[in-house]
């Protein structure tokens, strides 16, 4: 399973970047076809399409590459995730069809908005984030939860980049509040590898660079291939 | 502003806990009724509902109180908190009046179902939650993000209850991945305060405490009533 699950995330990395489709096959053999949350919108704003072309445009070279985002894993993944992680008696086969990623289970616009770009040679991931008006924590600005939520998912596609690896701890310095349905920046690298820790720095700031909103560090945890995880 | 946000808290705090209604008001002179969130609905597990019903008892002699929750903050709320911190360059009324609290802003069943219970002498928070199938991180799990939103909302809740304050850190060890669909116990309390600085401390076990799944604390910091937040 590690070996598939591994492979899934190479081929979500390497999704073609000139001729991004709205929508593509996971495997051939599956019928299902999935929506690709990591495109344009329209409820995306100037600054975030903008900021979009433009990492595009570093993908031509190839030394950036866009990230597919889907809402529900594919039938296989998760087959093989049950069997080979999932105690059945807590997740029955029904429910984890199912089940949906937290972070794309929103309408269009009302929750995340995001699109990941991954830089292999750097180890840094960026991630382009603008809040919907479902993501409030105080009136008028993001929730903490939202944040750590941003935090997580891109720090985590930063280290799934080197390996399958969960969260192990996430440190959080909330230095301004964020405006809701304001665009952010995320950007997140790869600091230092001990055995299966992998060590992610993160930072989150406004689109013109002046405003730094947060500070995170982050550690994940390769999972053990011979572990199930409870 | 300041005054009426923390009379406001304080009514959370001190709701009737042996008459639970599922709607009020929460000013007279107001007349849209908020249904209350922190009450048992049919996607509420045995689980859930037996350990309401357990801290519902402990509601009765007054040394625990059951914390109201809504969706949206009442019109006089947001227009007090509008003109005494928000930008309006960045925030229309409009967009204030849709938006919606994070962990509320889920169908029934399908995002964060909860209830919190507040200790005054002890300056102690109790969040009974339960996660649904759209909280999912690796399949058959809640994500690390979801479980910090609740963190969030609970250490918040908890450092409300001594004055208006806004998250400066969080510090979150995640120990055990949380089974999708299951029912934790999120458990906070004031372990110091410096000043404006709250510092919460917070852990995340199963019902029966037999297992720690999370682990975290959590700075705040009282807002200041002669600033703006941006």
């Amino acid at each position: 399973m590690l070996r598939s699950c591994a492979a899934r995330l190479r081929t979500l990395v390497a999704a073609p970047a000139r001729r991004p489709g709205p929508v593509w096959r996971l495997f051939s053999s599956e019928k299902v076809v999935h929506k690709d949350y990591g495109l344009p919108n329209p409820s995306w704003s100037k600054d975030l399409r903008l900021l979009f072309d433009q990492f595009m445009k570093k993908c031509e070279d190839g030394s950036w590459k866009r990230l597919s985002s889907y809402r529900q894993n594919p039938t296989r993944v998760l087959k093989d995730f049950q069997t080979r992680f999932v105690d059945p008696r807590f997740m029955k086969e029904e429910q984890m069809s199912k089940a949906q990623q937290f972070t794309r289970s929103f309408e269009e616009g009302l929750g995340f908005e995001y699109v990941m770009f991954y830089n292999k040679v750097e180890r840094r991931m960026v991630c382009l984030f603008q809040s919907g008006l479902h993501l409030q924590g105080v009136p008028g600005y993001v929730h903490g939860g939202a944040i750590a939520t941003i935090i997580d998912v891109t720090t985590g596609m930063c280290a799934y980049a080197e390996g399958v690896a969960m969260t192990a701890n996430l440190n959080i310095d909330y230095k301004k509040p964020i405006p809701l349905c304001s665009v952010v920046v995320v950007n997140c690298q790869i600091s230092n590898t001990e055995g299966r820790k992998l060590f992610v720095s993160c930072s989150i700031q406004s689109v013109d660079e002046k405003t730094l909103y947060t500070e995170a560090t982050a550690l994940f945890v390769k999972l053990d291939p011979d572990k199930r995880l409870t």
